[in-house]
Parts: structure tokens; C-alpha cells; sequence
């Protein structure tokens, strides 16, 4: 994983074009602290639990440096979980529509179990409440996990393997859909079973 | 629709086998008064501004008969959406499979377009904060849904008319999942297009 990779939106250094200074490094490295100090307390505590001291006192740095980025502990974990999607679901392109997109599947619900999946949902909520967070959700880790899919997805219908009903986009929302709704409202299993039975459903038979 | 369809599970006189006196049918009268002034209120304020003051004053009672009933305005729109849910969704059993799920399926996306979508995003936000309130929300809403939409699947289902790879009950959540989706995270339309394209996806092409 690059260092670009690991930087949210909300970087500063994203706005200057200066080169890396040792002040930019510490920078670099509190932020990655922080990230991985809210993944960890997420997996202990649960997302209820979560507070910017507790992942200030565990990244070893002030409650206000965890401010300078981000507006409170929902920001924090948004980009830790996007983080966290980028590094588990892979973007397979072997030329069998049906092994990528299985792959991908099942990497995204395996990405998507607890303590993972609590903060999904605690996160879809404060969307709802909070519209600007709610923007900030769909464009931090909702969108690029759509593009990430839709890319496998149009790879497949160029080649003709996708039903013939759908298009990309509405195969994107079927499989984010099924996700979503075993994470708010059923919390059934996301499992490889469901991953297979999926890709059946959005490829041509 | 019958009396007892009108009532929610929080209805006082489902714990009593008493028959119905005029006391109780005024208590019936104001419950109904109150749903309709939620569901009106909702559609001129929308959910954030909605409170349980301003439903007692448009249903002509006091705010302590609202919480006689129910907890808050939460559950006062829970109840009034599952009605409204039940008066606008038909069951249709025509013996086409086909024509019956897109009748469900366009019936169902026409109910939950503005102010019912702003209510149910709402809802779905307050079951992922608040356990007790997600599981009367499975209860009352999410649950019964199912129900309706499985029935309709498991007739198709037993004339082979399902899509192989899929149970009624993995239908039932690509369905759901779909309308949920584009619910909380996209907005885009849930319109007869799409309820005929869900439609062909689900059944056996």
C-alpha cells in the first residue's frame, strides 16, 4: 500500500505541492497511528464505546491532534473502515467474469463482518442524521467501493457476461443492497454461500 | 381494512378479552386520529421536524395520550407507515407470477417515494442507535414485509418459477436490499422501470 493510499480526503498535504519535510513525516505517521489505534478500539470496545480519547490515549497523541483532521470519531472510522476496504477486497482481472466477481464478493462481505460491520452500520445512521457527514460517507468509501465494482461490472457486460436485464449500475446496487440490508436490517450471514449465489444472479446464466 | 389491522402491537386492549365499549372505542378513535395527524404532519414538516407536540395538536389530544400509546414520535410513524405500508402494497394472486411480483414490487417502490422515504431512512437510522426500538421495527415493519413478499415468492418458487440459484428468502433480500439501498445511500428513483427489471432478475428467465 502506497503512502497516497493510506491519506484521506481530508489531508492537508493533498493542498500543497511542497516537498516531504520531516514535520510532514510525524504528521504522516500520527495520522496513521490514529487510524489504526480506532480499528483496534473498534475491535475491543465496539463502536458504542468509541471515543477521540480513547484513540487519542491509545495513538499515544492529544485529543486535538485527532481534531486538526477530523470532526470527531465517525470521520476517524470512516477513513479507517475505507482504509480498511481498499487493503481486503482485491480488484481480480483474470479474464473469467465469473471467478473475479465471485472473488470480489466474497472479499467484500468477508471485509464487512464485525467488528467491522457495527461500524458500517453505526456509520449508514449517522448518514442519515447528519447530511454533511452523509456526503462525506457516500464519497469517502460508498463511491469508490461502487467504481471498484462497477469497473469488474462493465469489464463483464463489454464481454457480454452480465444478465441481460441489467446494466452495471443497477448490478452495483443489487450487491451493495443485499450487503447493506443483511447489515441493518437482517444481520443474516455474508458469507461465500451468498457470494456464489450472487454472482449467479448478476452474470448471464 | 379491518379494526384490527389499524392496531400496533403496543395496543393496550390486545392484552384483554373484554368486549368493546365505548371508552375503548373512543381510545380507537384517537389512536387513528393520531396516526393520520403523524403521517400528515410528516408529509408537510418532513421526520426532523416532526415532534409529538405538533401530532397531539393536529390530532386535537395532549401529548400525554400520544405517550400513552406509544414511546415517541418514532413509534407513532413506525406504526403509521406500516399501516400506510399495508393500504398501498396488494398481495395479488392472479396466477401470472410475473405480473404479480411487478404489481408488488412497483406498489411497494410508489409507497416508499417522499415523505414515506424520508420517514423510513429515518426509522432505519433510529433501529441501528436504539436496539429496542430495531427489534419493534423488525416486528412491525420490516418483518411482516417479508412476509407479504415471501408468499408471493414461495408460490413462484413451487411452480419452478423462481430463479434457480435463489431461495424465496434470498429474493425476498435482493429485493428489500434494492429499495433499501437506493433509500439510504444512493436516492436514485425507485420507479416501474426498475420494479420490472428486479422482476426478471428474480424469476426464471
Amino acid at each position: 500500500m502506497t503512502e497516497q493510499a493510506n491519506r484521506g480526503p481530508a489531508d492537508p498535504a493533498d493542498e500543497t505541492s511542497t516537498p516531504v519535510r520531516p514535520g510532514r513525516r510525524r504528521s504522516e505517521e500520527s495520522r496513521r497511528a490514529i487510524l489504526a489505534a480506532a480499528y483496534e478500539l473498534l475491535d475491543e470496545a465496539g463502536y458504542a464505546r468509541l471515543t477521540v480519547e480513547g484513540i487519542a490515549a491509545r495513538a499515544g497523541t492529544g485529543k486535538q491532534t485527532v481534531y486538526r483532521w477530523w470532526p470527531g470519531k465517525a470521520d476517524v472510522l470512516l477513513e479507517a473502515l475505507t482504509v480498511h476496504a481498499r487493503r481486503h477486497v482485491p480488484l481480480p482481472d483474470t479474464g473469467d467474469h465469473a471467478a473475479d466477481l465471485h472473488a470480489f464478493l466474497a472479499a467484500t462481505f468477508a471485509a464487512a463482518t464485525p467488528p467491522t460491520g457495527d461500524a458500517l452500520r453505526a456509520l449508514m445512521a449517522e448518514a442519515q442524521i447528519d447530511p454533511a457527514f452523509g456526503a462525506r460517507f457516500r464519497d469517502t468509501l460508498l463511491n469508490p467501493r461502487r467504481e471498484a465494482l462497477g469497473t469488474l461490472l462493465a469489464r463483464a457486460h463489454a464481454a457480454d457476461a452480465l444478465a441481460p436485464q441489467l446494466t452495471p449500475a443497477t448490478a452495483v446496487d443489487l450487491a451493495f443492497g443485499l450487503l447493506w440490508y443483511r447489515l441493518l436490517a437482517t444481520r443474516e450471514p455474508l458469507d461465500d454461500r451468498l457470494a456464489a449465489l450472487l454472482t449467479r444472479t448478476l452474470l448471464r446464466a
